[in-house]
């Protein structure tokens, strides 16, 4: 196997969404299967439901503690980072076919985690495992040392029509 | 529920993989979920292994019989209006709250199928079913129709460094 290393981002729907649909594929082939959701929110997503407890998934949600709130900073900070924390291990473990690492962009492009570490990580990743980071802002360092990259791009999308997120679609 | 009518198209990858996640999704919020893959070739995909004789899970591959073959494309189009007829009567019966219709976009791109009949099909969709659209090219008249379009751009692929499709990652 040729581990690859694939970016989604972007800011059209489809990311998160991408890297759930390779895991699907990966079970089906036998493959162990990390994920590792560094901002999801506080509500039970589809995802979690059906993945928590499913043969061969270690599934873990990272975001749930953030505050989002400036004054609490120093919290959502050292969150991130034993998050980050985590998904070092897993990669660096190695006992996972594929490990996808759920918006993880958004730490470093909002300073909660230093983005040398992570392309440093990256970079040293074991040579048969598939890493998949979904998420906007994704650095041009982090394209460059990417295998695949795709660009989800909106190019229309239902909140603008006033529609709410949809339960077993959107999350 | 509100369903949505959502169409994944583009060159990049993720379209597909994208569909798969929405059934994640689904299932992890109990509902029922169809698929119909139109184009998928010969080989066996880590997606028809997990997700067929899946709880909730109606998966069709329609395209196996497909020759690609100019001198027998009366046999292709035979195939493609069996597969399409399916997945009418499936969104029709309304027995199931999302129908992934998998590279249907390539059909009427290549006419093996009129644009007319699906767009009408899909404009009188049950109204809280969710119908995800998958596939290159897809039209003007599609995109207007649906409420949520993204479009998968590649930025980077693997295949143009040589590294060949992978099991359990592109299938």
């Amino acid at each position: 196997m040729n581990g690859l290393l694939a970016v989604y981002t972007g800011n059209g729907k489809g990311k998160t969404s991408s890297s759930l649909g390779h895991i699907i594929r990966a079970l089906g082939h036998g493959y162990n299967v990390a994920v590792v959701q560094f901002i999801k929110g506080s509500w039970q997503t589809g995802e979690q439901n059906f993945l928590q407890g499913q043969d061969g998934v270690d599934f873990h949600v990272m975001g749930r503690g953030f505050t989002w709130n400036s004054e609490d900073l120093t919290k959502d900070v050292a969150i991130a980072r034993e998050a980050w924390k985590l998904a070092k291990e897993i990669i660096v473990n190695n006992k996972h076919d594929l490990v996808v690492l759920d918006e993880l962009t958004y730490l470093p492009h909002y300073n909660m985690l230093e983005e040398k570490d992570i392309i440093e990580v990256l970079m040293n990743k074991p040579k048969d495992q598939h890493i998949i980071i979904t998420g906007r802002y994704a650095s041009d360092k982090l394209m460059d040392i990417a295998d695949l990259v795709t660009e989800m791009k909106e190019i229309k999308h239902p909140y603008k029509n006033g529609i709410k997120a949809q339960a077993g679609f959107d999350y």
